[in-house]
């Protein structure tokens, strides 16, 4: 069960190019495809006649045509010719959804509600002026509150990615939960550690570092995380980051189905923005740490399906976790009542 | 479910050799050999005593022996010999099913009725003298009835085989459709048209042709058609067909299970039967344009299987696959009296 | 449904070493480790916090370490350790199982009763003084008691191994079966038959021998085999060997799942024992043989889960086998009442 009333990245803006993107998202088959004037379509990636994926067939002006007999379906999945005869038949069209761009991505709307696209959480660091971009997105085969449920709890940086992010401060240094408007706000400032492997040389700090992780959790599985350091006791819990870096760790998490999901990332940066040398490098770890945690979360997937009832205990560190589930779980409930219980079993009494 | 009182082609003649042959017909492990006196053979292929498949055994005289502990079969499927013991125990036989070789294709019978050769559908054009004989088999991931439908409405070629047999004539030319004695008769008839690809250098035609496609819908799942093309206005449709070139597409689909099947095909003509570069050129087009054909069966199948219970609309193109449809379901109804209606969902009401 | 009160065979000695070892037995997620006095240790391979498989981890001291939070679990699966926090929450601990090291195999013991070491099979020819020793482990696709079964009734041998241990004296002599304290005993002799393949050149043979096969089934799934074959006439069925050679197959096979197995297999022998090169050839062989066993198992397997109601008949050389299934029934009715009738179905009326 998903929630539905929401928006969900489905592309980075650059996937949906001058052909047809087939992407399963939430369970359906959606085929994404541009118009003349730029704006992105979304539309059910299955022909009403003999259910070919209309990926297979072709674009034709704002239309996809079928591969298969010809049928032609215009942006708002309605057909709009049946080869070999003058009329349409009632009934012959396909699903479509809202699809805006924003922040880099496509995010596609599947609830019955009218959209509305102030609800679009707020990424605008992957295209705003003073910030290099970086953006791309992974498979992974896992739930994707597997997903957000790793970025909340950032301790495992310390055992999973000691090469790029992890160092022992973040295990040791307790968070700070909330609840807040947008959804759940998790906050760690490690003051006077070692800088981890990947930040220590982005600025010559001159010892220990003061280091952040600001991590604020959307529904359905948005998280964005500010995240930097600066020089020890210089001000930056207090606000002053001039003698810091800074980043922002983008994350929009989609279902493609029940266990697998769509990873949408971001790390743009706001220092040494046009040495593209150095983004290169970054892009490196940071694809180096994504894989580790898929690596990771694919297992875990794989154990939770082996045996789903095997017991759990939760630990300090789950606290933005565990509001999080909340969160959805009451929204959930709020969007099928009585059914949003079933989403229990996997997240548990709590 | 599938109907049992009729021929399906299981094996291309030449399939049936020395050896010991295995494949999955209508959900039934067989397996196939020749006796002494040329004649196939058609048994279960399973043990009944520890359940090896006996095609991992071998042929002793007109006998299959296990090749786990020897017990040895005979072409009825009784066992004949226990190793280490004189007698043979009550019970120790495997299924047989009655074979017999024809228009080159090895057909069984799986049902109760005494089977009669009379139904075996005809496809003797495939070894006709003054026929150029073509034939193979296909493997597809696909319900046999979407090959049949793929055969039953050609429109499809305009839009898959451009390449190779399709030409806009076909979707642009209404077909007739008919029950008879056989099945279900569709005809179309392409007045004037533009020869496509493979067929323009079959003969030096001085210009538009008028091209049939005559197609004879047998169940359970046959298909013959008519095929050729004549110069324009020189009397094919009246039965004149000396100014042009002709073959048949013979299909035969036999089910393997429920989702996949047996694409038994055979492309005979009548013109320049002696001529082995142009059979091997053809065979490549025609290889090429049933592979075409099994990419789409495919994507189909799997889309139909992530949801079953999608709706979908027909078009005037489907008069014939509709009439195909509703003999089938008449047939399984007369088989399995309420179970019939079973077969409904996936044809849909008609 | 498995036998749980009795040992089975989880790994090789030499397979647990300095690191971590993964093995699912009985559907059970199990991870194997040394610990610094060189006792094996077998947890569950699955974190109680968030189901990450141990085994991703590490090793410190006679601990793991979690690959994902870092929590720490000792040799009886007790949770040690909580990084970030000073206690360890209620209910923090994996399973863990009784494992003991004997015969070259690391053995478990799944069941509730208290474990005895003194129901371990007999299997200590693998390292005892004047046997040279022969040891591995093969993945089969195939239920464990078809393994078993196999061993059971060497009939096979004369169908499937004839390059190797078969020969026609085996599928012609009858075999004598009886129940003994430890499970059942089959026994044949082959007197005055030809050695084969494998055997003939270990020994100058005078010409023909009388060949053993003393076979003990000892549930779960064990199997130990006396084999070895003596001149004809000299004496070796009253006791006399000493005109022949022999050794001993070894056989404990694991349940992985319902349908797949670990097969740990000894072939220890008493002659030539510093003879490496023997020993190589003879492993060769033996694996080659093995190797056919587990083709023909799989396949036995694969048409089972096809058809799992399909009817089969038993014959004179399954004695041995039918014993072995009353006595494993038996006792799994005893440890599940009601229950283990739910076993028959796959072992059928006996």
């Amino acid at each position: 069960m998903f929630l539905k009333n929401c928006w969900y990245a489905a592309a980075l803006d650059r996937e949906v190019g001058d052909g047809l993107l087939a992407r399963t998202i939430c369970n359906e088959p959606m085929l994404m495809f541009r118009k003349a004037d730029g704006s992105v379509v979304a539309i059910e990636d299955r022909c009403c006649h003999r259910s070919l994926p209309l990926s297979l067939g072709k674009r034709v002006g704002d239309t996809v045509q079928c591969g298969y007999h010809g049928l032609q379906f215009d942006a708002k999945g309605e057909c709009i010719k049946v080869p070999g005869q003058n009329s349409v038949p009632p009934g012959a069209k396909v699903q479509s959804w809202p699809a805006v761009e924003r922040h880099g991505y496509v995010w596609v709307w599947l609830g019955e509600e009218t959209p509305d696209e102030a609800k679009i959480p707020d990424m605008h660091w992957n295209c705003a002026p003073g910030w290099a971009p970086m953006t791309d997105v992974l498979h992974v085969k896992a739930h994707h509150r597997l997903v957000t449920d790793n970025l909340l709890d950032l301790t495992h940086e310390t055992y999973i990615h000691l090469q790029t992010i992890g160092n022992r401060a973040v295990v040791e240094t307790p968070i700070k939960t909330k609840r807040d408007p947008n959804g759940v706000l998790v906050t760690r400032w490690m003051l006077g550690c070692e800088p981890p492997p990947m930040w220590k040389p982005l600025r010559p700090f001159v010892g220990a570092v003061d280091r952040w992780q600001l991590i604020q959790f959307t529904p359905p599985a948005n998280v964005v995380i500010d995240v930097g350091m600066a020089d020890a006791g210089t001000g930056a819990p207090e606000g002053d980051r001039s003698k810091g870096v800074q980043g922002r760790v983008i994350n929009a998490v989609t279902p493609e189905t029940e266990t697998t999901c769509w990873y949408f990332w971001g790390f743009p940066r706001d220092f040494k923005i046009d040495d593209a040398q150095l983004t290169e490098k970054l892009r490196a770890q940071i694809v180096h740490t994504f894989n580790e945690d898929k690596a990771a979360l694919e297992a875990q997937q794989a154990a939770i399906d082996r045996n789903p009832a095997a017991p759990t205990i939760d630990i300090n560190a789950d606290a933005g976790i565990l509001q999080s589930w909340r969160l959805v779980e009451t929204m959930l409930e709020r969007q099928e009542p009585g059914l949003g219980a079933a989403a229990k079993p996997f997240l548990r009494e709590i």
